[in-house]
Formats: structure tokens, sequence, C-alpha cells
């Protein structure tokens, strides 16, 4: 196999071959093909694309590449969720449980914060005790007992996808639908999972910032399912605002928590259930969304997701408590509200600079190495379109380093437009997409 | 400076500012900057293409990243003279002399054969005794007192082009126009030249096959010279069939002595006269094209290029005889015709087959520590167009190896394609290029 011909071939735009994607990607996970020649594939690619036949085998390649977890000792289909990252989105601590309530089998490996965008192993362990490092055996053994499980990875899942996910970073060729859509879908699949939701975030804190590339992208990912299959469904859902109102890791499984206990609503709850109901289409537990959505709000009312949750967080040795009793989370030592520096209408917010703004309270990290505060963060007071009176608090910052404050106020009042004019709020839910086509 | 931003900012089609540019060609000099950097950001650069000012700053860059060789002891302006790469294409040989007998100074390096090219440096070799390595002080003395010299680069020029030519070697990006044109126009600026002209090849035999991409690399050129300041001026010539009817190195030196003698004419004088005339307008030499002509014409039939030929030759310790007798080259033991299959017409040569089929035979490099044969290759017996009965000779084989004959017999009979229908014959010279424009 010939590197050069390889990359000349894409170049021109032209498919590769089953062999060739092997060839390449094996080559990636095991060094044999150099760097540079990886990088300026990658680029060809980034510039020609991927056919949808191609895509298809490269996840498969990358999925093979290193260990499947293998789930069959679990009854029924495993269902797992992925969201392409977002800011105050902690939609897998709300319907992880509810699904499970609901009697889906919920096997989840999550990941931590990355950039600005939160992770949910870092919200698990702000809960005193929780582990997220669980054994295979102890794993399986809680998902067939109690319906869910949210851990951390422990083998050592798609190295092919590793490789070049690390190479991409740094060759500016992350941004590429087909290498975004067999990078993602190889992890879940190599995760073990059955059927897999997605979450295709769009907008100011998304890592699509258009709804056409999003679309693009969940019908790429859905394209992999059919052609590997394994059914794959993804909603495009708005990532114009941080999703809930708390960003931070405490904050968020507190408003987790106040969702299940039926004390909060908003867009989180929302796109919670919608996610949720087809979790429950596309593991078999559901004929329909409809019914799936009826069943998913049947276990919040009844209290039976609060319950999984409880269940979940003790089974992963973590203080059940929390639950009932919100003290037992760790609280930041102080609050400052940001005031808005004008009257007039929430126009536009930065997300992404939110999310940062967030991570430089402690809430995620600068470097790998950096330790995480599991109680700091922000609540925003205010969503698009509210009218907000100058001096009114636009969000209220949770740190425990005061010295933080200033720069952090500077900086929310910066990534949040205030204008004279009421604006037309976007939606929350762009498009659905199946094997049968994209719902607007 | 920052690579993957300068990386993603030509993927979205922007162009490079000088600092960055300087910053990735010092980088690819001295290893600072990682292949798998530049590999993405050269397959970008094939992609989003570079505007003119970023391919001059390119060659300026790779230009002053090593030595500049200083050509100043030499009066008057230093005119060189390059070509894309052709097969039985000695121009140099020809009109270097010529030019010299003018009253132009030609300080040429020149390079050896590569790929399916032959190189002006092995054919010197093949004249017993000749040298192509001469100190710097020597070159500059033999330029002053007889007006020419054609030796081989000694000093560490471009070493910034050095690593991104074998970097795009192996990373499928040689073929982009600005990345050809900054790396020619680069070396012959850090050569020393004060004018150059381009012969850029065009058709089966030349890296640029279409005549489209042959106008706009020459046009890249110009536009550099325009930029750096200096006088460039650009042919585009037709490489559908061997340049001389001689392909090999010993043979070809004896091509162009047979054409300063006046005993052979043919496309090789013309396109020598056509580069030569305009090579003597780049230095001053003549006043416009046609006065460069009337000049080259007078120095061939007067019998000073031969002359001139001769003393360059034995300045560089070489047997000048060998332009009156051409027993004194070397010789191939065998020569072996290639009969026609077939009676027609000669529609088309797949010139680079048979700039391949001489090197088989020993009068190139497979690779770089093969030993060449100075006496082998071939002749060609036809021209395109020609009619030709079946049997009669297509050309002549020279080998010193009679076992490789039948091999090469049969790809020459492939290389060249017979039909009954006569062909319309393809141009010579298909575009002149200079800073005032294209002429058809």
């Amino acid at each position: 196999m010939n590197m050069v011909d390889m990359i000349l071939k894409k170049k021109e735009g032209k498919a590769l071959s089953p062999e060739e994607i092997r060839f390449f990607a094996r080559g990636a996970a095991d060094g044999s093909v150099p760097d540079y020649q990886l990088a300026a594939l990658l680029m060809a690619i980034c510039w020609q694309g991927m056919t949808a036949e191609e895509t298809a085998c490269l996840t498969m390649e990358m999925m093979h590449s290193g260990s499947v977890v293998d789930l069959s000792a679990i009854d029924g289909v495993c269902v797992d969720k992925h969201s392409t990252g977002g800011v105050g989105d902690t939609t897998t601590l709300v319907l992880v449980p509810l699904a499970a309530a609901c009697g889906a089998k919920v096997a989840k490996l999550s990941g931590r914060g990355l950039g600005h965008t939160g992770g949910t192993l870092d919200k698990l362990e702000s809960i005193p005790g929780c582990s997220i490092s669980v054994s295979q055996a102890d794993f399986i053994r809680q998902v067939q007992e109690i319906g869910c499980a949210v851990i951390g990875q422990t083998q050592d899942l798609c190295p092919a996808d590793k490789a070049l996910y690390a190479l991409r970073d740094v060759t500016g060729t992350v941004g590429s639908i087909p290498l975004i859509a067999s990078s993602i879908v190889s992890k879940k699949l190599a995760s073990g999972a059955g059927a897999i939701v997605l979450d295709v975030k769009t907008g100011s804190g998304a890592l699509m910032q258009t709804v056409e590339e999003s679309i693009e992208l969940a019908k790429a990912m859905v394209e992999i399912g059919a052609q590997a299959g394994k059914p794959i469904l993804a909603l495009v859902t708005g990532m114009d605002q941080p999703l809930g109102t708390h960003v931070g890791n405490a904050l968020e499984v507190k408003e987790a928590i106040d969702i299940l206990s039926g004390r909060a609503k908003g867009d989180l709850l929302t796109v919670s259930l919608e996610l949720g109901s087809r979790m429950l289409v596309a593991c078999g537990v559901a004929k329909d969304v409809e019914d799936g959505k009826a069943r998913m709000t049947q276990a919040l009312e009844s209290g039976a997701g609060l319950k999984k949750l409880r269940e979940m967080i003790e089974a992963q040795g973590g203080d059940g408590r929390v639950c009932e009793e919100l003290a037992y989370l760790p609280h930041a030592a102080y609050k400052i509200s940001v005031p808005a520096l004008a009257s007039g209408y929430v126009a536009k917010m930065d997300t992404t600079a939110i999310g940062y703004c967030a991570q430089g309270l402690g809430a995620g990290r600068r470097e790998k190495t950096d330790v995480i505060d599991p109680a700091v963060g922000l609540v925003m007071d205010v969503r698009l379109g509210d009218y907000i009176a100058e001096g009114d608090s636009l969000a209220t910052l949770y740190l425990n380093k005061p010295e933080l404050a200033k720069d952090a106020v500077a900086k929310m009042q910066q990534a949040i437009t205030i204008t004279k004019q009421q604006i037309e709020l976007p939606p929350l839910i762009y498009a659905a997409v199946s094997q049968d086509g994209v719902t607007r």
C-alpha cells in the first residue's frame, strides 16, 4: 500500500477503498504510517470529504483498532446518548435515570470536561464518594441490576481514533464532518452501545456553529448507523445560551436533582425528554417518540427518576442523600452578582465565552493536569429574550477565590449582549434526523 | 506564532502574512516546526492556493534560508535559464554557448537527472574529463573570462526549499502551482541569477500535462520576478514528444554538437533559439526578441557557438576535441532498432514512458545511488505526424547490456501510437509569458 498514492487519490476527490482506509487507520494506531503522511491525508479529507461508505468504513476500523466492550451479559439493547458538547448541558444526569426508570438499559462511558464544555465524569465526582472508576464486571452487574451506570473509560478503546484525534488537534484538521462523525460513533460503538441517540449542538457554544453544518453532521452519524446496522437517531439542538441555568460541576448536579424533584423545568428538561424519549424508541422500550415522552414524563412525575439517580449514585459509592438534601453537595464560599450595564432585552450570548468563564473560576481545566474545584461555577439569571434593567443580575458567580471575581464579571458582561429591540428567540430543537430523513 | 491558527487560516482560504510565511519557512529549514504541521499546511496550500504576494514572499524566504551565490564580481547581468524538465531536452548545451558567444554572462548551476527527465550535469560528465565540481572562485573567473560555466551546486542553497520539497515528495503535495513556482525561482535567485528565462514544458512528458496549468505556472513565476524586481520571462513549450531526437547523456551531447556544427536542425534548435533570444533580452544584450534571434543565429552560423562550447568544456577540464570529433565521446556497444508494429501515422507519444525507457537502459537513475552509463540511450527515428511502414524503425536503442533490449523494444512500441488517420500536429511554442502578459 503506497501512502503517497492514497493521499493523491483523496486530493483528487476520489473515494478510498476499504483496504486503504484499514491501512491508514491501523497505521495511525500502531505508528507504522508517519504523522506527516497522515496529516496530509487528513487535510485532503477536510478538502474533499468522504462518502458515506468511506465514513462508515473508517468508523468500523477505528472501533476495531482496540478493545470493544462486551455488554452481551446485559438483557436487552443497551442504549447510549452522546452530546457534541455544550455549556450548562447536563442532560445525561436527567435522562439516564429517567430512561432507566422506564426500563431502558443505559451502560454509559462518559468523558471529562473539554475546553469550554463540561464533562459528566467531573460532575459525578462532585458528589461526595461517587466513583467513576468501576471494574468491567461491576459495571455490567450494576446496569443489569439497576438499569444504568455512568463511568469513565477503562479499556483501551479506539487507539486509532486517539492517534488521529491527537494529530487533528495539532494540524488544524478537526473541522471535517466525516472525521468528526467517525470519531464520535467509533467510540460509542466500541463502548458496546447497541443503539445511540445523538445530541448535535448548534450555535454560539457549539462545535458546529451553523444549523446546516450541524444537520450534515447528524446525517453523517445516522448514516454510519445505517451502514453498521445499529439504530442511530439524532437531534440538532440549540446552544445559543447555556442549556440549563447552572454551569459548573456540583451546580449542574444540583440542577439535575432540582429537575428530577419537580422543582425546576426549562430547556434542560425539554431537551432531556426529547432525547430520552428517542432513547426509549431506539432500544425498543417505547413504540414511538410520543409514547417515549409519556413514559419519561411519568417517571419524572412519580419520582422514579430521582429514585433511580440515588440508586446509581449509591451503586457507585456516592452519598445518595444529595438527592434529598442538596447541602451534602460542595458549596462555594462566595456568591457574586454580575450586574447588567444597560437596560434592555437579552439579545445574544457568547456561550463559549460563558463556558470559558466558568472554566476560569475553576470549574474546568486549562491544562490536562489542572485540578477542578467542584463547587464553583455560575448560575444564569437571565435567558435570551428576557428584559433586564441596568444593575440587575445577569448571572451569579459561585467562587472560592474572590480575586477571580473582577475579571469574571467583566467577561460575563461582555459575553451577554443587551439591545433596545426585542429579538426573535432561536429554536431549541432545530431538527430530528433518522434513517427516514430530516424533520425540522 | 501558532502553527494551528496558521493552518486554519489557510484552510479557510485566507492569505498568510509575511511573518507567518517566514515562520514556517524557517521552521522547515531548522526543524523547529514539526513535519506533520508543515504537511497539513502544504496540503491546505494545494487546496486554497497562495496569492502572488504570498508566493513571492515564500520564494524570498526560501532563497534567504541559506547561502546566496554572489556573482557581483562578474560584469553585467548574469542570466540563467531553467526548464521544468523534459525528455531529449538539451537546450542548455545549445543555448548557453550561443548566448555567451553573443556576449551574455551565463553562470549556471545545473541539476542531475530526475525520474524520466535528464540532467545537464550528467550530460556534461559524459564528456571525458569534464568536471562539474568547480570552486566558487574558479566558477566566477570562468564566467568572467569566457562568458559561461555550467556546474553543480556546491553551497548550501535554499535549505528551506530542500526540506519542504522532501516533505512534499512524500505527502502528495508536489502538485501546487505556488509551491512549484516558489521552489524553482528561489533556487535560481539563490544561485545568483540577475535575470531568468524559464522553459515550462507541457504535454505527455512534462510535470504539467495541460497547457492552461503550464501557463498558470509560467505566470506565477513571472509574477514572482515582478515582486522581487528581477526580470523573469517564460515560454510554454511542447513536450508531447522528445524535444531533440537523442535521449541519453553522451547522445544528447552529440546532438548539441551536431546542432552547433550546423549538421542538425529541428525542434531542439528552434526552442533553443527562442529561449536564448529571450536570455539576451533579459540581460540587456539584445533590444528585443527579434534582435536576440538574429544574434543567436549569427553565432550559430559563424561557428562562434561551437567554439564557445569547446572553450567551456576545456575550462572545466574536459576533452574539447569532442566538438570536432564525436568519436571521443563514449559509445554504446549495441544498436538495436525498434520496429513499428503497424503502418500509419505517428499520432501520439507517451514521452514520460520514453524517458523511463532510456532510464531503464542505464541513462538515468532509479535510486539516487545508481551509476549512470553515459553511452546508452535511444535516438528517435520518427516524429509526430510522420508516416511509417510496418517494420520500419521507430527508434534506435543504444545499449551496453543486450539483455535489456527485449523489454525496451516492447516499451517503446507501446509508448508510440500509430493510427491510420493523419493527426493535427501539436504546437511547439504554446505561449510566451512576460510582465506584459501572455502571448499565444
